[in-house]
């Protein structure tokens, strides 16, 4: 069979996930590896989730293994509507959906929304899996540039000329560079949003890991404010996880959003795998529903995180050269690196690999050409010696590759 | 937001699945429901799967409960290259794939085939599920017509005049009429595939709830034949499952198929929802890797289905109308009904309800205008006494039917 004449015009330009790749050639345990976007397995609440498990199945065996509804469990719904509502800000349970991980969601609100040819507004850099994910809908990337401070929303006006079909972005410790959009910026995007009746999907993993700085209110509560509401009826689709702040292994997601949104989504979940894992979102729920130990718990991880995310920083202030740049994230799993322009981040992980440390190249990223000089780091899943360790070789091979 | 005007043209012709859509009228009590496709959970494995649960997440919490590889499980990989094996015919791990049920590896199927307009082959009646999914990737199926032994194969060669992109079957207790392909079409099918170059799509969830005539090879094995070959690197992309044997809530399904397929696939998981959860391979792997208990599991199930199927049967040869006709499958989960052509079975289902007894209208199972008449009943999910009760409220329903 020649089977590549025979797969859809779609997956053509499909390849397996450069990250994902690298991670299999960072497996050797010698490997100091700053490639994934892995949580720190030692930290995962195993006891918890193991004696909730244990109870679910002794309790009410029958009922969790059995096929349950596409939309999720009434339960859980109620739970992550309660954890997302503040202040006056309300979410009613209907307003959720269970998915299978955050990247289901990404994935579905593509196939409900994209037609060939539509735009879209994103960062630049963005998600790479959102990417990997939507590319096979050929939309039209409209990228908006960022800096620290997040994406310049000043640009977005003019881009929106055109017409739009939706927007997303992670504002929030963003997947790669680690910054946040700051709130004078998220507020002028709330007013945008609305104005252009703009469709937002606010990405948000790693908004509950902060560790240093103020919080920051969503952009979906943000925009219920300029709507003059206290509900999630309006142009905010929010997709949540339980991947980061207890375990990606579960795979539980969500997505909160305007009623006939969910009612879309519930379609096509339907069609793409009927409906999440009914043990895996009983067991979420059970350890989830005391808020006392989940607030406990997520209070850990930020302060193990953070102590992480500083001993890398000194470090890289120490052992990098001073033509490198990188970002210095308040929260999330990540920052970037930017070499000076005429260096390739994927020759420079080749030189790496041969020293044992590991990293992302950025270009992946980028929406165009841009990028090839920077590369992403996460600090969340290498103890504290190895991470010290780790940063200096690659100091050492940044220093070579600066100066040679 | 108008958000009807904002959806992508493929989710115009999307709705809720009318399956899903009665489970939910038929979750009071005091409904007898013919109309899931429920394994019964009085049968499920509840104490095997909680001990394997308990020891994978004591001895090996972390690993479990973090991300993993999206080609799946290499241990459940082996394992169900293993059961697939028979003879010389072996299956080698990579080309297996580990998918969240088998409802997703449908869906990528069409999204890894299917360009708009191209021409699939497919039984009529079908299964819904797959026609929920394939729909929104527009393609024009062809429909072979069944009778009790399965397809007509003989109508295959005429179709194929016209290129077909992809074939979709299950061939083994079908869903929704029971019946099954015999081995004299098998044969012919398996010969036609390979002529015409077709890639064939098995779906075989109920495969192994055989309880009476001799069990037939599968489509999978028998096309290897055809080549004269011993591998699965042929036509036929074999989908199969835990729900059915094991139990649905753990959304553990795979595909097995030439490895061009799987890697394309792959990448395809990759974008749709990363790995199906890693603690849910791993629990269905310490389950099943003892052979012994899950063939002695499998045979339990086996007999208390055959005695449903045998008492729903032998209940309905008493209390339907002579009027009325079914079939009468050697396996699975389903039967199916037909009235007399004026009749419409979604009608019926109304009257039913007011006696508390439910089944599911035929009509979406079929391509064109077909079937209106027919509808399928379950018999794994009730035990006996609501199995005799049913029918006969049922019974006399469809006689003031036939009769009125």
């Amino acid at each position: 069979m020649n089977w590549d004449s025979l797969f859809a015009e779609r997956t053509k330009q499909m390849k397996r996930s450069t990250v994902r790749e690298i991670l299999k050639l960072t497996a050797k345990p010698e490997v100091i590896s700053f490639a994934g976007g892995l949580p720190a397995p030692e930290l995962f609440p195993v006891d918890r989730i193991r004696e909730a498990t244990d109870v679910v199945l002794a309790e009410r065996g029958r009922e969790v293994l059995q096929y349950s509804t596409s939309e999720g469990m009434p339960e859980l719904r109620g739970l992550i509507a309660k954890r997302l509502a503040h202040g006056n800000f309300q979410i009613h349970p209907d307003n959720i959906l269970i998915t299978s991980g955050s990247q289901q969601a990404i994935d579905m609100l593509a196939r409900i929304f994209l037609n060939e040819g539509d735009r879209v507004v994103v960062e630049n850099p963005t998600y790479v899996g959102m990417m990997s994910s939507w590319k096979s809908y050929y939309p039209r990337f409209s990228a908006v540039p960022t800096d620290n401070d997040g994406m310049l929303v000043d640009e977005l006006p003019t881009l929106l000329a055109e017409p739009h079909k939706v927007m997303y972005a992670i504002p929030t410790f963003q997947n790669p560079q680690g910054t946040t959009l700051v709130q004078s910026r998220r507020a002028q995007l709330a007013r945008i949003l609305v104005e252009h009746g703009l469709p937002f999907i606010e990405d948000d993993p790693y908004g509950e890991l902060r560790y240093s700085g103020d919080k920051v209110p969503s952009v979906l509560q943000m925009e219920a404010e300029v709507r003059g509401a206290t509900n999630a009826d309006g142009n905010v689709i929010y997709c949540g996880t339980f991947s980061k702040i207890l375990t990606p292994g579960l795979r539980i997601g969500w997505v909160a959003a305007a009623f006939p949104v969910i009612d879309k989504l519930v379609q096509v979940k339907q069609g793409a795998d009927l409906h999440t894992s009914t043990l895996n979102q009983v067991i979420t729920y059970e350890v989830a529903r005391d808020e006392a130990f989940l607030d406990a718990h997520i209070a850990h991880l930020r302060e193990v995180y953070r102590q992480r995310r500083d001993l890398m920083l000194q470090t890289m202030d120490e052992y990098f050269p001073a033509e490198v740049t990188w970002t210095r994230p308040e929260g999330g799993l990540f920052l970037m690196v930017t070499l000076p322009a005429h260096l390739d981040a994927t020759d420079l992980l080749k030189q790496a690999l041969t020293h044992d440390v590991a990293f992302v190249p950025g270009e992946g990223f980028y929406i165009g050409d841009a990028g090839k000089n920077t590369f992403r780091l996460n600090f969340s899943n290498s103890r504290e010696e190895r991470i010290v360790e780790g940063i200096k070789r690659l100091g050492g091979v940044l220093k070579a590759a600066v100066r040679g």
